[in-house]
């Protein structure tokens, strides 16, 4: 079940977000945030943010918002998390396909990633699978712990 | 002489500022915001803000910012503004050659420009001319008020 995610969602949700941050392979994340910083970035600046939850296991979250102003804010732009217990299930898959039809409803025409880690093929094959393509490529757009700069991905793609 | 805006500075440069985005042809940015909104976009949630000035008059002005957190907060993003009265004189380059010195006093490796609408040649071809180089385009990412739908053009330099 998705739904809204809530103040005390994110507080269930903050262990597997600060592990995301800290590993730091996969998002342009201070990875010293606060927990209140966390909460303000993913649920409070964004349109809405969601949580993807079994009972009281949370498997995994994401936020839609507009990804620019004006003239271009029918581009939406989404980031998504899912926790280590929850990884190989599809979760990541549902979570993508459940924030497309939200950005829709909310009146976005296309979807942008804005910085998708060249190294993490998982989450590249995945979107490109999902119909995001590969627009550009930022050199050395991420410092990797253990592979040093690393290039990242722009990907988009245009709604139905 | 470019210097840090000052917020007096910004009240001088607001009828440029209002002009360009009520004209929705280059900034992707809500042509409805007020001055308050402007002035925290531009001179509050950046690193700077610069002005260019001849006297009382404002030439231009640009701002200088992270493009991203944590791994990748060694790229910036800059934006530029010209005055009307002060256009086709070299101000936009001056300004781009200052951003860059400035970026790397900051400690900046690379400089990102998000969305250059593919429309606005002027622009693309003195970035280019300044080493920008583009790295993905962005399909109908800009609604023009006369070209409808225009691609935006993600531009990138890695600093020396």
């Amino acid at each position: 079940m998705i739904r809204i995610m809530t103040q005390n969602d994110f507080q269930h949700f903050w262990p597997t977000f600060k592990e995301i941050i800290e590993q730091q392979e996969t998002y342009a994340f201070d990875p010293d945030m606060s927990q209140q910083q966390a909460y303000a970035l993913w649920c409070q600046k964004v349109d809405n943010a969601y949580v993807m939850a079994e009972g009281d296991e949370i498997l995994g979250s994401y936020y839609l918002k507009a990804n620019a102003m004006g003239p271009s804010n029918h581009i939406c732009n989404c980031g998504y998390m899912v926790a280590p217990q929850a990884r190989g299930k599809g979760v990541a898959r549902t979570l993508c396909e459940h924030s497309q039809s939200e950005a829709i409803k909310l009146g976005y025409r296309a979807m942008q990633f804005n910085s998708v880690v060249a190294s993490n093929q998982v989450a590249v094959q995945l979107w490109q699978r999902l119909g995001y393509q590969i627009i550009g490529t930022i050199p050395k757009a991420y410092r990797h712990p253990r592979l040093g700069f690393v290039d990242s991905h722009i990907m988009y793609k245009w709604l139905q």
